[in-house]
Protein backbone atom coordinates (compact mmCIF):
# COMPACT_ATOMS: atom_id res chain seq x y z
CA UNK A 1 0.00 0.00 0.00
CA UNK A 2 1.22 3.34 -1.13
CA UNK A 3 -0.96 5.95 0.35
CA UNK A 4 0.46 8.68 -1.81
CA UNK A 5 0.33 6.90 -5.38
CA UNK A 6 -3.16 5.61 -4.68
CA UNK A 7 -4.49 9.24 -3.54
CA UNK A 8 -3.38 10.11 -7.28
CA UNK A 9 -4.81 6.81 -8.86
CA UNK A 10 -8.20 6.19 -7.09
CA UNK A 11 -9.30 9.56 -5.33
CA UNK A 12 -7.95 12.58 -6.79
CA UNK A 13 -9.68 11.51 -10.22
CA UNK A 14 -13.12 11.40 -7.99
CA UNK A 15 -12.39 14.85 -7.40
CA UNK A 16 -13.11 18.43 -8.81
CA UNK A 17 -14.36 20.78 -6.81
CA UNK A 18 -12.23 23.90 -6.56
CA UNK A 19 -12.55 23.98 -2.46
CA UNK A 20 -10.49 20.57 -2.67
CA UNK A 21 -7.50 22.00 -4.47
CA UNK A 22 -7.12 18.76 -6.06
CA UNK A 23 -5.99 17.12 -3.11
CA UNK A 24 -2.58 18.64 -2.95
CA UNK A 25 -3.13 20.28 0.21
CA UNK A 26 -3.66 20.09 3.89
CA UNK A 27 -6.91 21.01 4.23
CA UNK A 28 -10.16 21.82 1.98
CA UNK A 29 -11.92 25.61 1.60
CA UNK A 30 -15.55 24.55 2.52
CA UNK A 31 -17.86 26.55 -0.16
CA UNK A 32 -20.90 26.55 2.41
CA UNK A 33 -23.71 29.18 1.37
CA UNK A 34 -26.48 29.70 3.79
CA UNK A 35 -27.35 27.68 6.64
CA UNK A 36 -25.58 24.34 6.56
CA UNK A 37 -25.24 20.84 8.47
CA UNK A 38 -22.82 18.26 8.97
CA UNK A 39 -23.08 14.95 10.02
CA UNK A 40 -20.03 11.86 10.28
CA UNK A 41 -21.04 8.42 10.09
CA UNK A 42 -18.47 5.29 10.87
CA UNK A 43 -18.29 1.99 9.33
CA UNK A 44 -16.85 -1.06 10.75
CA UNK A 45 -16.23 -4.29 8.56
CA UNK A 46 -17.57 -7.23 10.63
CA UNK A 47 -20.14 -4.33 12.26
CA UNK A 48 -21.82 -2.67 9.70
CA UNK A 49 -21.01 -4.21 6.66
CA UNK A 50 -19.98 -8.32 6.18
CA UNK A 51 -16.62 -9.12 5.18
CA UNK A 52 -18.05 -10.99 2.10
CA UNK A 53 -19.96 -7.65 0.65
CA UNK A 54 -18.32 -6.35 -2.37
CA UNK A 55 -16.13 -3.32 -2.05
CA UNK A 56 -18.06 -0.77 -4.09
CA UNK A 57 -21.49 -1.74 -2.36
CA UNK A 58 -19.70 -0.48 0.92
CA UNK A 59 -18.36 2.46 -1.12
CA UNK A 60 -22.04 3.26 -1.58
CA UNK A 61 -23.72 2.47 1.73
CA UNK A 62 -20.85 5.32 3.38
CA UNK A 63 -22.25 7.78 0.70
CA UNK A 64 -26.01 6.57 1.43
CA UNK A 65 -25.97 6.65 5.50
CA UNK A 66 -25.23 9.84 5.76
CA UNK A 67 -26.95 11.23 2.90
CA UNK A 68 -29.99 9.94 4.55
CA UNK A 69 -29.30 12.03 8.02
CA UNK A 70 -28.75 14.63 5.40
CA UNK A 71 -32.11 14.23 3.14
CA UNK A 72 -34.18 13.51 6.85
CA UNK A 73 -33.31 17.17 8.01
CA UNK A 74 -34.49 18.74 4.83
CA UNK A 75 -31.15 19.38 3.70
CA UNK A 76 -28.93 18.91 0.44
CA UNK A 77 -25.76 17.01 0.46
CA UNK A 78 -23.14 19.59 -0.52
CA UNK A 79 -19.32 18.25 0.45
CA UNK A 80 -17.33 15.34 1.94
CA UNK A 81 -13.95 14.55 3.31
CA UNK A 82 -13.18 10.98 3.60
CA UNK A 83 -11.20 8.90 5.79
CA UNK A 84 -10.03 5.32 5.03
CA UNK A 85 -7.97 2.96 7.52
CA UNK A 86 -7.21 0.25 5.24
CA UNK A 87 -6.17 -3.47 6.14
CA UNK A 88 -2.53 -3.81 4.75
CA UNK A 89 -3.42 -6.74 3.47
CA UNK A 90 -6.27 -5.66 1.00
CA UNK A 91 -5.24 -5.41 -2.62
CA UNK A 92 -5.31 -2.46 -4.85
CA UNK A 93 -8.13 -3.70 -6.56
CA UNK A 94 -10.41 -3.88 -3.67
CA UNK A 95 -8.80 -0.40 -3.14
CA UNK A 96 -10.35 0.56 -6.69
CA UNK A 97 -13.63 -1.15 -6.20
CA UNK A 98 -13.94 0.62 -2.67
CA UNK A 99 -13.60 4.23 -4.34
CA UNK A 100 -15.60 3.15 -7.55
CA UNK A 101 -18.32 2.26 -5.26
CA UNK A 102 -17.60 5.71 -3.30
CA UNK A 103 -17.47 7.52 -7.37
CA UNK A 104 -20.60 6.50 -8.69
CA UNK A 105 -22.87 7.62 -4.96
CA UNK A 106 -20.65 11.32 -4.84
CA UNK A 107 -22.40 11.33 -8.82
CA UNK A 108 -25.72 10.30 -7.93
CA UNK A 109 -26.22 12.40 -5.10
CA UNK A 110 -24.39 15.86 -6.73
CA UNK A 111 -21.53 15.81 -3.66
CA UNK A 112 -17.80 17.11 -3.92
CA UNK A 113 -15.22 15.07 -2.69
CA UNK A 114 -13.00 18.13 -0.55
CA UNK A 115 -10.51 15.71 1.36
CA UNK A 116 -9.48 13.15 3.38
CA UNK A 117 -7.16 10.67 5.11
CA UNK A 118 -6.12 7.22 4.20
CA UNK A 119 -4.10 5.28 6.79
CA UNK A 120 -3.14 1.46 6.86
CA UNK A 121 -5.00 -0.80 9.86
CA UNK A 122 -3.46 -4.13 11.28
CA UNK A 123 -7.62 -4.15 11.80
CA UNK A 124 -10.68 -4.20 9.96
CA UNK A 125 -11.35 -1.45 7.32
CA UNK A 126 -12.93 1.33 9.41
CA UNK A 127 -14.43 4.17 6.82
CA UNK A 128 -15.54 7.64 7.90
CA UNK A 129 -17.18 10.31 5.95
CA UNK A 130 -18.06 13.59 6.84
CA UNK A 131 -21.17 15.16 4.92
CA UNK A 132 -21.81 19.16 4.52
CA UNK A 133 -25.41 19.53 3.82
CA UNK A 134 -27.68 22.59 2.67
CA UNK A 135 -30.82 23.57 4.38
CA UNK A 136 -33.79 24.25 2.02
CA UNK A 137 -35.35 25.61 5.25
CA UNK A 138 -33.92 27.90 7.68
CA UNK A 139 -32.89 25.21 9.77
CA UNK A 140 -32.48 21.51 10.08
CA UNK A 141 -35.74 20.10 10.81
CA UNK A 142 -35.13 18.77 14.01
CA UNK A 143 -36.70 15.77 15.73
CA UNK A 144 -37.68 17.77 18.47
CA UNK A 145 -40.55 19.46 16.67
CA UNK A 146 -43.35 17.12 17.27
CA UNK A 147 -46.73 17.66 18.88
CA UNK A 148 -49.29 15.86 20.35
CA UNK A 149 -52.42 14.93 17.80
CA UNK A 150 -50.00 15.37 14.51
CA UNK A 151 -49.74 12.71 12.35
CA UNK A 152 -46.69 10.71 11.41
CA UNK A 153 -45.43 9.65 7.93
CA UNK A 154 -42.97 7.02 6.80
CA UNK A 155 -41.98 7.39 3.20
CA UNK A 156 -41.16 4.59 1.24
CA UNK A 157 -41.35 0.89 2.33
CA UNK A 158 -39.98 -0.47 5.30
CA UNK A 159 -38.10 -3.69 6.00
CA UNK A 160 -35.91 -4.16 2.95
CA UNK A 161 -32.72 -3.40 4.97
CA UNK A 162 -33.31 -6.69 7.94
CA UNK A 163 -35.06 -8.75 4.32
CA UNK A 164 -31.65 -8.17 2.40
CA UNK A 165 -29.65 -8.79 5.45
CA UNK A 166 -31.03 -12.08 5.93
CA UNK A 167 -30.73 -13.07 2.38
CA UNK A 168 -27.30 -11.83 2.63
CA UNK A 169 -26.04 -14.34 5.42
CA UNK A 170 -27.97 -17.12 3.84
CA UNK A 171 -26.60 -16.31 0.43
CA UNK A 172 -30.75 -15.62 -0.75
CA UNK A 173 -32.18 -13.78 -3.56
CA UNK A 174 -29.76 -11.50 -4.79
CA UNK A 175 -32.11 -8.48 -5.77
CA UNK A 176 -32.69 -8.82 -2.13
CA UNK A 177 -29.02 -8.81 -1.10
CA UNK A 178 -28.83 -5.83 -2.48
CA UNK A 179 -31.59 -4.13 -0.62
CA UNK A 180 -29.07 -4.66 2.27
CA UNK A 181 -25.65 -3.85 0.55
CA UNK A 182 -26.39 -0.92 -1.41
CA UNK A 183 -30.12 0.48 0.17
CA UNK A 184 -32.35 2.92 -1.62
CA UNK A 185 -32.41 6.07 0.51
CA UNK A 186 -35.25 8.81 0.45
CA UNK A 187 -34.12 11.10 -2.24
CA UNK A 188 -33.78 15.01 -2.70
CA UNK A 189 -37.25 15.51 -3.38
CA UNK A 190 -38.25 14.08 0.10
CA UNK A 191 -35.67 16.48 1.16
CA UNK A 192 -37.50 19.25 -0.65
CA UNK A 193 -41.02 18.09 1.31
CA UNK A 194 -39.28 17.94 4.44
CA UNK A 195 -38.47 20.94 4.68
CA UNK A 196 -41.70 22.70 3.64
CA UNK A 197 -43.88 20.45 5.91
CA UNK A 198 -42.16 18.50 8.79
CA UNK A 199 -42.84 19.66 12.09
CA UNK A 200 -39.97 16.69 13.40
CA UNK A 201 -38.13 14.41 11.31
CA UNK A 202 -35.09 11.65 11.44
CA UNK A 203 -34.36 8.58 9.34
CA UNK A 204 -35.16 4.87 9.97
CA UNK A 205 -31.54 3.31 10.84
CA UNK A 206 -32.23 1.00 13.68
CA UNK A 207 -35.41 -0.07 12.85
CA UNK A 208 -39.08 1.90 12.42
CA UNK A 209 -40.18 1.01 16.15
CA UNK A 210 -37.72 2.48 17.81
CA UNK A 211 -36.68 5.15 15.60
CA UNK A 212 -40.46 6.66 16.29
CA UNK A 213 -40.42 6.13 19.71
CA UNK A 214 -37.15 8.12 19.64
CA UNK A 215 -39.01 11.27 17.46
CA UNK A 216 -41.84 10.75 20.25
CA UNK A 217 -39.82 11.30 22.90
CA UNK A 218 -37.27 14.11 21.79
CA UNK A 219 -40.57 15.53 21.45
CA UNK A 220 -41.69 15.17 24.76
CA UNK A 221 -44.36 13.31 23.07
CA UNK A 222 -45.76 9.50 23.10
CA UNK A 223 -46.79 7.68 19.68
CA UNK A 224 -49.30 5.06 18.66
CA UNK A 225 -48.73 3.26 15.38
CA UNK A 226 -50.65 1.61 13.39
CA UNK A 227 -48.93 -1.68 12.38
CA UNK A 228 -51.46 -2.23 9.41
CA UNK A 229 -50.47 0.96 7.92
CA UNK A 230 -46.87 0.07 7.50
CA UNK A 231 -45.58 0.06 3.78
CA UNK A 232 -43.66 -3.53 3.97
CA UNK A 233 -41.30 -4.70 1.67
CA UNK A 234 -43.12 -7.86 2.55
CA UNK A 235 -46.31 -6.95 2.84
CA UNK A 236 -48.55 -9.85 5.62
CA UNK A 237 -51.20 -10.31 7.69
CA UNK A 238 -49.09 -11.73 10.51
CA UNK A 239 -48.17 -9.50 13.16
CA UNK A 240 -44.86 -11.13 14.07
CA UNK A 241 -43.57 -11.06 10.54
CA UNK A 242 -44.90 -7.25 10.76
CA UNK A 243 -43.01 -6.44 13.80
CA UNK A 244 -40.00 -7.88 12.42
CA UNK A 245 -39.58 -5.83 9.28
CA UNK A 246 -40.25 -2.77 11.77
CA UNK A 247 -37.55 -3.50 14.27
CA UNK A 248 -34.73 -4.85 12.05
CA UNK A 249 -33.43 -1.58 10.54
CA UNK A 250 -31.24 -0.26 7.62
CA UNK A 251 -34.31 1.16 6.32
CA UNK A 252 -32.96 4.76 5.59
CA UNK A 253 -36.38 5.86 5.11
CA UNK A 254 -37.95 9.34 6.29
CA UNK A 255 -39.71 9.66 9.28
CA UNK A 256 -42.19 12.58 9.89
CA UNK A 257 -44.62 14.20 12.01
CA UNK A 258 -47.08 17.03 10.22
CA UNK A 259 -50.33 18.12 10.91
CA UNK A 260 -53.28 15.72 10.65
CA UNK A 261 -55.13 17.34 7.95
CA UNK A 262 -51.98 17.40 5.51
CA UNK A 263 -51.73 14.29 2.41
CA UNK A 264 -47.89 14.12 0.96
CA UNK A 265 -47.73 11.91 -1.81
CA UNK A 266 -44.68 9.65 -1.72
CA UNK A 267 -45.09 9.42 2.63
CA UNK A 268 -48.02 6.88 4.53
CA UNK A 269 -49.91 7.80 7.36
CA UNK A 270 -48.76 4.84 10.08
CA UNK A 271 -50.05 6.76 12.93
CA UNK A 272 -49.85 9.98 15.45
CA UNK A 273 -48.36 11.75 18.14
CA UNK A 274 -50.29 11.47 21.62
CA UNK A 275 -50.16 13.29 25.02
CA UNK A 276 -49.18 10.22 27.31
CA UNK A 277 -45.72 9.44 26.60
CA UNK A 278 -44.41 5.83 25.23
CA UNK A 279 -45.31 3.57 22.04
CA UNK A 280 -48.33 2.01 21.79
CA UNK A 281 -49.24 -0.16 18.49
CA UNK A 282 -52.48 -1.70 17.19
CA UNK A 283 -53.83 -3.80 14.40
CA UNK A 284 -56.66 -3.28 12.90
CA UNK A 285 -57.78 -1.00 16.20
CA UNK A 286 -56.85 -4.01 18.83
CA UNK A 287 -53.87 -3.20 20.99
CA UNK A 288 -50.60 -5.15 20.72
CA UNK A 289 -48.03 -5.82 23.12
CA UNK A 290 -44.45 -4.22 22.42
CA UNK A 291 -42.03 -6.73 21.44
CA UNK A 292 -38.98 -7.32 23.67
CA UNK A 293 -36.64 -5.56 20.48
CA UNK A 294 -37.68 -2.04 19.11
CA UNK A 295 -34.83 -2.19 17.27
CA UNK A 296 -31.07 -1.99 16.72
CA UNK A 297 -29.98 -0.36 20.42
CA UNK A 298 -26.26 1.37 20.77
CA UNK B 1 -20.05 -0.80 26.06
CA UNK B 2 -23.29 1.56 25.57
CA UNK B 3 -22.77 4.13 22.87
CA UNK B 4 -25.98 5.77 24.36
CA UNK B 5 -24.75 5.85 27.76
CA UNK B 6 -21.29 6.79 27.10
CA UNK B 7 -22.47 9.77 25.09
CA UNK B 8 -24.57 11.05 27.28
CA UNK B 9 -22.12 10.36 30.49
CA UNK B 10 -18.44 11.33 29.02
CA UNK B 11 -19.18 13.08 25.47
CA UNK B 12 -22.31 15.34 25.59
CA UNK B 13 -20.86 17.47 28.77
CA UNK B 14 -18.22 18.34 26.65
CA UNK B 15 -20.72 19.99 23.94
CA UNK B 16 -22.35 23.55 24.71
CA UNK B 17 -22.42 24.62 20.94
CA UNK B 18 -26.15 25.31 20.03
CA UNK B 19 -25.21 23.80 16.70
CA UNK B 20 -24.42 20.41 18.43
CA UNK B 21 -28.20 20.24 19.46
CA UNK B 22 -26.57 18.53 22.64
CA UNK B 23 -26.30 15.77 20.71
CA UNK B 24 -29.76 14.53 20.70
CA UNK B 25 -30.04 14.86 16.82
CA UNK B 26 -28.70 13.28 13.48
CA UNK B 27 -26.68 16.21 12.48
CA UNK B 28 -25.17 19.49 13.51
CA UNK B 29 -25.51 22.92 12.27
CA UNK B 30 -22.26 24.60 11.09
CA UNK B 31 -22.08 28.19 12.43
CA UNK B 32 -18.93 29.03 9.87
CA UNK B 33 -18.60 32.83 9.34
CA UNK B 34 -16.45 33.89 6.40
CA UNK B 35 -13.90 31.34 4.98
CA UNK B 36 -13.77 28.26 6.08
CA UNK B 37 -11.61 25.09 5.57
CA UNK B 38 -11.68 21.72 6.91
CA UNK B 39 -9.79 18.86 7.72
CA UNK B 40 -9.91 14.77 8.46
CA UNK B 41 -7.10 12.89 9.98
CA UNK B 42 -7.28 9.87 11.57
CA UNK B 43 -5.58 7.88 14.32
CA UNK B 44 -4.97 4.58 14.42
CA UNK B 45 -3.56 2.38 17.62
CA UNK B 46 -0.42 0.47 16.29
CA UNK B 47 0.09 2.59 13.98
CA UNK B 48 -0.08 6.15 14.84
CA UNK B 49 0.04 5.92 18.61
CA UNK B 50 1.40 3.03 20.92
CA UNK B 51 -0.71 0.76 23.19
CA UNK B 52 1.33 1.87 26.19
CA UNK B 53 0.20 5.62 25.28
CA UNK B 54 -2.36 6.69 28.00
CA UNK B 55 -5.46 7.18 26.39
CA UNK B 56 -5.92 10.54 27.59
CA UNK B 57 -2.82 11.92 25.71
CA UNK B 58 -4.24 10.05 22.60
CA UNK B 59 -6.98 12.31 22.75
CA UNK B 60 -5.07 15.28 22.67
CA UNK B 61 -2.83 13.83 19.86
CA UNK B 62 -6.43 13.31 17.97
CA UNK B 63 -7.04 17.49 18.29
CA UNK B 64 -3.68 18.63 17.76
CA UNK B 65 -2.58 16.78 14.46
CA UNK B 66 -5.48 18.98 13.20
CA UNK B 67 -5.11 21.87 14.66
CA UNK B 68 -1.51 21.79 13.54
CA UNK B 69 -2.76 21.57 9.87
CA UNK B 70 -4.98 24.46 10.44
CA UNK B 71 -2.79 27.03 12.54
CA UNK B 72 -0.54 26.31 9.45
CA UNK B 73 -2.95 27.57 6.94
CA UNK B 74 -2.96 30.51 8.81
CA UNK B 75 -6.88 29.70 9.94
CA UNK B 76 -7.89 29.08 13.50
CA UNK B 77 -9.79 25.89 15.11
CA UNK B 78 -13.33 26.14 15.10
CA UNK B 79 -15.63 23.15 15.42
CA UNK B 80 -15.12 19.58 15.41
CA UNK B 81 -16.53 16.24 14.56
CA UNK B 82 -15.35 13.21 16.69
CA UNK B 83 -15.99 9.49 15.57
CA UNK B 84 -14.76 7.41 17.53
CA UNK B 85 -14.38 2.78 16.68
CA UNK B 86 -13.74 1.21 20.55
CA UNK B 87 -12.64 -1.79 20.79
CA UNK B 88 -15.49 -4.15 22.55
CA UNK B 89 -13.17 -5.51 24.66
CA UNK B 90 -11.50 -1.74 26.26
CA UNK B 91 -13.07 -0.56 29.68
CA UNK B 92 -15.45 2.24 30.38
CA UNK B 93 -12.75 3.74 32.71
CA UNK B 94 -10.50 3.91 29.27
CA UNK B 95 -12.86 5.51 27.53
CA UNK B 96 -13.56 8.28 30.03
CA UNK B 97 -9.87 8.79 30.10
CA UNK B 98 -9.84 9.66 26.06
CA UNK B 99 -12.42 11.71 26.43
CA UNK B 100 -10.95 13.32 29.58
CA UNK B 101 -7.89 14.41 26.63
CA UNK B 102 -10.10 14.73 24.16
CA UNK B 103 -12.01 17.64 26.44
CA UNK B 104 -8.73 18.95 27.70
CA UNK B 105 -7.47 20.34 24.13
CA UNK B 106 -10.77 21.18 22.71
CA UNK B 107 -10.74 23.82 25.66
CA UNK B 108 -6.57 24.83 25.09
CA UNK B 109 -7.79 25.46 21.62
CA UNK B 110 -10.89 26.87 21.68
CA UNK B 111 -13.11 24.00 19.22
CA UNK B 112 -16.61 23.54 19.34
CA UNK B 113 -17.51 19.66 19.49
CA UNK B 114 -20.64 19.39 17.50
CA UNK B 115 -21.10 15.96 16.70
CA UNK B 116 -19.69 12.55 16.38
CA UNK B 117 -20.26 9.04 16.00
CA UNK B 118 -19.51 6.38 18.94
CA UNK B 119 -19.21 2.54 16.96
CA UNK B 120 -17.87 -0.95 18.63
CA UNK B 121 -15.21 -2.12 16.61
CA UNK B 122 -12.96 -6.00 16.83
CA UNK B 123 -10.06 -4.48 15.97
CA UNK B 124 -7.77 -1.29 17.25
CA UNK B 125 -8.94 1.94 18.55
CA UNK B 126 -9.63 4.03 15.65
CA UNK B 127 -10.00 7.91 15.98
CA UNK B 128 -11.16 9.98 13.14
CA UNK B 129 -11.79 14.15 13.70
CA UNK B 130 -13.14 16.43 11.19
CA UNK B 131 -12.23 20.34 12.49
CA UNK B 132 -12.98 22.92 10.53
CA UNK B 133 -10.77 26.50 10.71
CA UNK B 134 -11.56 30.33 10.30
CA UNK B 135 -9.32 31.86 8.06
CA UNK B 136 -7.42 34.83 9.20
CA UNK B 137 -6.87 35.66 5.32
CA UNK B 138 -9.15 35.59 2.62
CA UNK B 139 -8.16 31.97 1.84
CA UNK B 140 -6.16 29.21 3.18
CA UNK B 141 -2.48 29.63 2.94
CA UNK B 142 -1.25 26.98 0.58
CA UNK B 143 1.70 24.95 -0.09
CA UNK B 144 1.83 26.36 -3.49
CA UNK B 145 2.41 30.07 -2.93
CA UNK B 146 6.48 29.72 -2.65
CA UNK B 147 8.76 31.47 -5.31
CA UNK B 148 12.64 31.09 -6.03
CA UNK B 149 14.79 33.20 -3.60
CA UNK B 150 12.33 33.41 -1.03
CA UNK B 151 13.47 32.30 2.48
CA UNK B 152 12.15 29.17 4.45
CA UNK B 153 11.59 29.92 7.59
CA UNK B 154 10.41 27.14 10.54
CA UNK B 155 8.66 27.65 13.80
CA UNK B 156 9.63 26.12 16.92
CA UNK B 157 12.06 23.25 17.41
CA UNK B 158 12.85 20.08 14.98
CA UNK B 159 13.48 16.84 16.36
CA UNK B 160 11.19 16.31 19.66
CA UNK B 161 8.54 14.10 17.87
CA UNK B 162 11.16 11.01 16.98
CA UNK B 163 13.42 11.94 20.16
CA UNK B 164 9.98 11.27 22.04
CA UNK B 165 8.99 8.23 20.09
CA UNK B 166 12.30 6.78 21.00
CA UNK B 167 11.84 6.93 24.80
CA UNK B 168 8.57 5.99 24.46
CA UNK B 169 10.03 2.46 22.91
CA UNK B 170 12.88 2.16 25.49
CA UNK B 171 10.80 3.67 28.54
CA UNK B 172 13.27 6.54 28.84
CA UNK B 173 12.92 9.87 29.80
CA UNK B 174 8.90 10.91 30.89
CA UNK B 175 9.11 14.50 30.03
CA UNK B 176 10.59 13.51 26.49
CA UNK B 177 8.22 10.73 25.70
CA UNK B 178 5.35 13.39 26.92
CA UNK B 179 6.86 15.45 23.93
CA UNK B 180 5.61 12.14 21.56
CA UNK B 181 2.50 12.08 23.44
CA UNK B 182 1.12 15.46 23.44
CA UNK B 183 3.19 17.07 20.65
CA UNK B 184 3.34 20.75 21.15
CA UNK B 185 2.21 22.58 17.83
CA UNK B 186 2.59 25.92 16.91
CA UNK B 187 -0.03 27.72 18.37
CA UNK B 188 -2.57 30.60 17.63
CA UNK B 189 -0.32 33.61 17.36
CA UNK B 190 1.53 32.10 14.64
CA UNK B 191 -1.81 31.15 12.55
CA UNK B 192 -1.97 34.88 12.28
CA UNK B 193 1.62 35.57 11.12
CA UNK B 194 1.31 32.81 8.88
CA UNK B 195 -1.80 34.64 7.77
CA UNK B 196 0.11 37.91 7.15
CA UNK B 197 3.31 37.16 5.80
CA UNK B 198 3.62 33.75 4.48
CA UNK B 199 3.69 33.02 0.51
CA UNK B 200 3.53 29.35 1.12
CA UNK B 201 2.93 27.00 4.84
CA UNK B 202 2.40 23.90 5.56
CA UNK B 203 3.12 21.90 8.68
CA UNK B 204 6.42 19.41 9.66
CA UNK B 205 4.49 16.11 10.16
CA UNK B 206 6.60 13.64 8.25
CA UNK B 207 9.98 15.09 8.61
CA UNK B 208 11.59 18.01 7.82
CA UNK B 209 13.59 17.43 4.77
CA UNK B 210 10.78 15.22 3.70
CA UNK B 211 8.22 18.06 4.19
CA UNK B 212 10.16 21.06 2.88
CA UNK B 213 10.76 19.23 -0.01
CA UNK B 214 7.23 19.21 -0.71
CA UNK B 215 6.33 22.71 -0.22
CA UNK B 216 9.30 23.41 -3.07
CA UNK B 217 7.42 20.97 -5.23
CA UNK B 218 4.00 22.29 -4.73
CA UNK B 219 5.31 25.77 -5.21
CA UNK B 220 7.26 24.63 -8.03
CA UNK B 221 10.51 25.45 -6.90
CA UNK B 222 13.56 23.64 -5.27
CA UNK B 223 14.69 24.27 -1.90
CA UNK B 224 18.22 24.50 -0.32
CA UNK B 225 18.23 23.45 3.50
CA UNK B 226 21.19 24.92 6.06
CA UNK B 227 21.61 22.25 8.35
CA UNK B 228 23.59 24.43 10.41
CA UNK B 229 20.81 26.71 11.37
CA UNK B 230 18.03 24.11 11.75
CA UNK B 231 16.49 24.71 15.24
CA UNK B 232 17.17 21.35 17.15
CA UNK B 233 15.49 19.09 20.02
CA UNK B 234 19.35 18.39 20.53
CA UNK B 235 21.68 20.47 19.46
CA UNK B 236 24.55 19.08 17.84
CA UNK B 237 27.34 19.08 15.28
CA UNK B 238 27.55 15.79 14.07
CA UNK B 239 25.78 15.60 10.78
CA UNK B 240 24.00 12.19 10.90
CA UNK B 241 22.54 13.04 14.43
CA UNK B 242 20.81 16.26 12.76
CA UNK B 243 19.62 14.57 10.11
CA UNK B 244 17.92 11.91 12.14
CA UNK B 245 16.11 15.04 13.89
CA UNK B 246 15.02 15.92 10.89
CA UNK B 247 13.56 12.68 9.19
CA UNK B 248 11.85 12.04 12.13
CA UNK B 249 8.40 13.76 11.84
CA UNK B 250 5.80 13.87 14.64
CA UNK B 251 6.69 17.81 15.01
CA UNK B 252 3.92 19.93 13.92
CA UNK B 253 5.47 23.19 13.68
CA UNK B 254 5.00 25.48 11.19
CA UNK B 255 7.12 25.60 7.48
CA UNK B 256 6.63 29.07 5.63
CA UNK B 257 8.16 30.49 2.57
CA UNK B 258 8.11 34.19 2.56
CA UNK B 259 10.02 37.11 1.31
CA UNK B 260 13.93 36.97 2.82
CA UNK B 261 14.45 40.43 4.33
CA UNK B 262 11.18 39.50 6.63
CA UNK B 263 12.32 38.86 10.06
CA UNK B 264 9.38 36.92 12.07
CA UNK B 265 9.88 36.51 16.02
CA UNK B 266 9.47 32.51 17.14
CA UNK B 267 10.78 31.66 13.39
CA UNK B 268 14.29 30.83 12.46
CA UNK B 269 15.63 30.77 8.19
CA UNK B 270 16.85 27.60 7.59
CA UNK B 271 17.32 27.79 3.99
CA UNK B 272 15.92 29.13 0.76
CA UNK B 273 13.75 28.36 -2.02
CA UNK B 274 15.66 27.62 -5.34
CA UNK B 275 15.36 27.84 -9.56
CA UNK B 276 16.59 24.76 -9.54
CA UNK B 277 14.25 21.62 -8.28
CA UNK B 278 14.89 18.92 -5.68
CA UNK B 279 16.16 18.99 -2.84
CA UNK B 280 19.83 20.06 -1.48
CA UNK B 281 21.45 20.19 1.80
CA UNK B 282 24.68 21.79 3.31
CA UNK B 283 26.31 22.27 6.37
CA UNK B 284 28.32 25.38 7.24
CA UNK B 285 28.22 26.06 3.44
CA UNK B 286 29.28 22.50 2.70
CA UNK B 287 27.20 20.28 0.43
CA UNK B 288 25.95 17.01 2.17
CA UNK B 289 24.71 13.73 0.35
CA UNK B 290 20.51 13.50 0.97
CA UNK B 291 20.20 10.11 3.23
CA UNK B 292 17.84 7.43 1.97
CA UNK B 293 14.89 8.44 3.81
CA UNK B 294 13.74 11.94 3.85
CA UNK B 295 11.32 11.21 6.79
CA UNK B 296 7.95 9.38 6.99
CA UNK B 297 6.66 8.35 3.31
CA UNK B 298 2.77 7.76 2.70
Amino acid sequence: MHESDWIKSYIAPLVDAPGAHGLRDDVAMLSANGPTIATIDTLVEHVHFLPDDPLDTVGQKLIRVNVSDTHAKGALPAEALLSVAWPRDKSEPLFASLMAGIGRDLKTFGISLIGGDLVGTDGPLTLTLTLTGSCLAENPIRRTGGQAGQALLVEGEIGWGGLGLSAAKSQGNPQIVERYRVPRVSDGEIAKTVAKIASASMDVSDGLLIDAARLADASGCGVKLDLESVPLAQPTAQVDDIIAQCTSGDDYRVLIATDPEISISGFTKIGELTESIGLKLSYNASDVNLPSTLGFEH
